[in-house]
């Protein structure tokens, strides 16, 4: 049920976003404190493609067909680091004070095969952070709302401790961005002997390079349909390019790549030549960004006549995002980001929508 | 170059094989004998779908745009069981008078990294059993011929001995429907613990239900778009059945399988329900068929928030399929099959081209 007696406050879609409907100030009244939940006085909050997705209209590149007036108003936001300042009766591991990490999931059941086994963000109750209906609270009726805004309560399962040596401003986007790019790496194995394509060099992409070449891939190749990210992708690791646009280049590669990640996508991308580049018997193209018409042209014999695979990645769990954390502040890893003002949000989400971002937006609470 | 002493005789399309168009029997000179050549007289050869799509017109299923009349005369046929006549200097494995099999291919580079991990089916360099222009004879002009013929001259390495408590009767279906089953089920570690689904209870799916269920899993699910193959999916060791039309039943295995093999489907299936069918976090669905259209409707989604597997699995090589062999012998497993004689060729393919092999049709050269 709701705490009628408490407020937080926030950047609310009202309607669905845009020039003439921008986000609005907007308070609420959380769920009650639950014996398992923290309350979070939120820093800064990194702003992700999903965003965008969740609160555009669905001829923009929104994932809903709903009108957003025919749907709860909603504060977006799932790369949330920010301050403990209460928990619940039975929360042992997280205390006031701590500074603290929140990605774009709140709440899972605990309970299934998915999250007794570390795979929590599988769970068929998961709850995503924000626009999400509560699967154990029935009687709250508004859906979960995120992190452009000064709180949010969390389950404790679902908060992160954030090891010292890492800027609060930059663990924002590795709670979405890190680990949705680290995890596969970890899932497939990427290490020395290993050799990894990224496809796309954006806010998921610099991050994908970074972590391969910590890993120690033997090659870790940036993909992107220009010569235009060359320099970027050199920087964040990259040790070899491909320009997709250039069969010489696609050929170079053909059949050489363990794994790609597929980190971002046009709706009319033909995926034949990139699942090509991977490796005859076992070869993985993973999907990390999700367009959302059908794959184009994906054929049978493409995976038949080379044994190769496709498969996806979602997000990550507490412990593989815990491991990524650990992981980031031994080897140096953060997003490249530009902070600016919460309350300019609407401003960055304008620049995020042009497409302006490098690589990462960090909205900040206290600027 | 072609051994001009030496005619091999065998059922030829000349055009696209049709009711006015038939096989006709043609004789040609194969390639002379190498040092790593082994003559076979064949007795048996099973007839696979393969062989339709190869003589049939594209718009009646053929896996060709071109007209078989530019194209050279072919003889179909990769189901081969036979004795060796004469085998070239250097062969040490086969003699004269072995009863021995060969499946849909004939030759591969042998240096390759495929090749060389007993991965030869996806040599880069792989040569079909018929219809493949020869990748080290530039001097000969023919393309491979196949097994609906008096002979077959064959590289030693894709010649399999057969274990002697097989009847060779059975054994063509086993050189590729067998081998194409009982490959992908090893790759992916089924015995018990483990669920298998496999779609189309025909010549493909006939076998894999019997190989699972040799194999231990603890679920063999027969998957078939209606109830009609209810009986034979059971005998065949089926220990469950899932009819796809009814959404209960399809409900009923619902992320429950670890992997699904296809082996068959129409160009307009709707591959998203299936591929629902296999667990999250690596649940695999295997394409053994090749459907030539674009598979339907897959989206990233529909991996990525389940970390599914979508692959194909290519026929085997040597290894597996003298793996395959002995398991089939082990525990007399063997595909159900029809024998005619091989002068009636041509009724038998239009029983088959009507859908009327239950399971495999195989031709007798002394019927």
């Amino acid at each position: 049920m709701a705490d009628t007696a408490v407020e937080f406050s926030g950047w609310a879609a009202k309607k669905n976003w845009g020039p003439e409907t921008p986000l609005e100030k907007w308070s609420y009244n959380p769920p009650k404190l639950g014996p398992n939940d923290v309350t979070i006085a939120i820093d800064y909050c990194g702003i992700c493609g999903s965003d965008l997705h969740t609160i555009l209209p669905g001829e923009k590149g929104g994932w809903s067909t709903q009108s957003r007036e025919e749907m709860d108003p909603v504060i977006a936001g799932h790369e949330i680091v920010g301050k403990v300042v209460e928990v619940g009766s039975q929360v042992k591991d997280h205390h006031v004070g701590d500074i603290v990490g929140v990605g774009p999931q709140v709440r899972s059941c605990l309970e299934c095969d998915m999250c007794t086994s570390n795979r929590g963000n599988l769970c068929s109750k998961r709850t995503s952070t924000y626009n999400a209906k509560y699967h154990d609270m029935p009687g709250y009726k508004l859906c979960t709302q995120g992190g452009y805004a000064d709180k949010i309560r969390v389950h404790e399962h679902w908060v992160l401790p954030i090891p010292k040596g890492l800027d609060p401003k930059v663990v924002g986007p590795l709670m979405c961005a890190g680990v949705t790019t680290y995890a596969p790496l970890k899932r497939f194995n990427i290490g020395p002997g290993k050799s990894v394509g990224v496809v796309g060099i954006g806010g998921l992409g610099h991050l994908a390079l970074q972590w391969a070449r910590a890993m120690k891939a033997d090659h870790v190749v940036a993909i992107s349909h220009s010569d235009k990210k060359k320099d970027a992708a050199q920087k964040f690791g990259a040790t070899d390019y491909c320009d997709s646009s250039k069969p010489e280049s696609m050929d170079r590669w053909k059949g050489k790549l363990d794994l790609v990640l597929i980190t971002s996508f046009g709706n009319d991308t033909e995926w034949t030549p990139i699942i090509d580049l991977t490796k005859y018997d076992g070869g993985i193209t993973c999907f990390l960004a999700i367009p959302s018409e059908p794959l184009k042209n994906i054929k049978a014999i493409t995976m038949c006549q080379s044994q190769r695979m496709i498969t996806g990645s979602f997000i990550g769990d507490p412990a593989v995002t815990a491991e990524m954390l650990r992981f980031a502040e031994e080897h140096k890893i953060a997003p490249q980001i530009e902070v600016h003002p919460m309350r300019h949000v609407n401003e960055v989400l304008k620049m995020q929508d042009d497409g302006k971002a490098r690589f990462r937006y960090v909205l900040d609470n206290h600027a």
